[in-house]
């Protein structure tokens, strides 16, 4: 068998953990508050910042880290929104990390505290177990998806500090089956509060910026 | 730094890549066509299949590997439909590889030729990089996701052998730009063809299944 040795970092989380929690400190330093925003392709990510960002305006400052594969068509649309944005393509990887996270930290000018939006890639699997720098993980469900999505992705479940149930308008023409979601969820996470959103309609926001106001506040960022 | 030397295969593709083709020479051997079923999470892998099975019913045994992280809800759901189904279960691992199949290939009793659809972990990332033994790669994605996903994860969309928009009753509620998805698809893969269907209301599912006779039909299996 052709091999190589190559040597490997024995935790290569272990070492991106240190690296995130350097980053943290460092924004804490700047009164930023870190929310990893996490979900599947499609399960309304960017939408979910753009309307929690009206709610926050005149309040909170709000800047973002986009995380896409390829393309900045995410970023194009925050920018025009002026929203402070940067784009991290990362030409394959399945997730950001905290060395892709320190590498583009400097070109986000923090001239007021305020809350960073860290969209990570589209995926329910990889993206959970990278810290990155957040206070929170923020998990975005379409539902769309289906209701079974906690029993078969159950660890972004389990770490995810708070839930969005976004699409909401569209669970009447899924079938979508309230209970055995929220029962899934539950089993996996007593702590993380669910709201159910709509960035179509804008419906379920304005409590769930109401909260992060209150987290972000409690921080003390 | 805490280190350890570990010897690493040169190309871990490489070796899957071969032990791939092994179990699609073996399948083939027993007259059975592999699908490598691909998508987002909930964008309607199991649906599909049961949809293909139906209109495959009579002509055509169908098969099925079922991948998941967690659960068996899919595997349940086949069985209940009279169709030969087992169980991986990756506990964490974020896509299907050739020795996951391997593992489990001895348990599905090959007695008739037939359509073995083997449906990978939702995510439209890593499973795109990892050859399981198929004949096809079948993209399946949502009209709820949105138009942008070739954009975005476009690798998936370059190996896609055939791909189903599914949920298109959705597709007047979402915006969804019929143009801008279809260039996107058409910039990146100008051979696989596209399908519109919807699992809801049966749509489009006689063609995709028509389709997929002939190519099993030229494949010769």
């Amino acid at each position: 068998m052709d091999t190589k040795k190559v040597e490997v970092i024995k935790d290569i989380h272990e070492e991106n953990r240190k690296l995130a929690h350097k980053i943290n400190d460092n924004l804490v330093k700047q009164g930023i508050f870190v929310v990893n925003v996490l979900g599947s392709p499609g399960a309304g990510k960017t939408s979910t910042i753009i309307e929690l960002a009206k709610h926050l305006a005149g309040e909170t400052k709000v800047y973002v880290i986009e995380g896409d594969i390829e393309s900045d068509i995410d970023t194009k649309k925050l920018l025009e929104l002026g929203i402070e944005t940067v784009q991290i393509n990362t030409k394959g990887a399945c997730h950001l990390d905290a060395p892709m996270i320190a590498s583009v930290l400097d070109s986000l000018q923090f001239q007021e505290k305020g809350i960073l939006f860290i969209e990570n890639i589209g995926n329910l699997v990889c993206p959970a177990e990278f810290e990155i720098g957040e206070h929170i993980k923020m998990l975005i469900c379409s539902a769309a998806e289906g209701s079974d999505k906690p029993y078969k992705y159950p660890v972004v479940f389990e770490k995810a500090n708070v839930i969005l149930l976004n699409k909401s308008d569209l669970k009447k023409y899924v079938d979508f089956e309230d209970a055995f979601f929220t029962n899934g969820v539950k089993a996996l996470n007593k702590e993380a509060p669910l709201f159910e959103v709509s960035c179509k309609t804008g419906e379920g926001f304005a409590n769930a910026a109401l909260w992060l106001k209150q987290v972000v506040q409690n921080a003390n960022c």
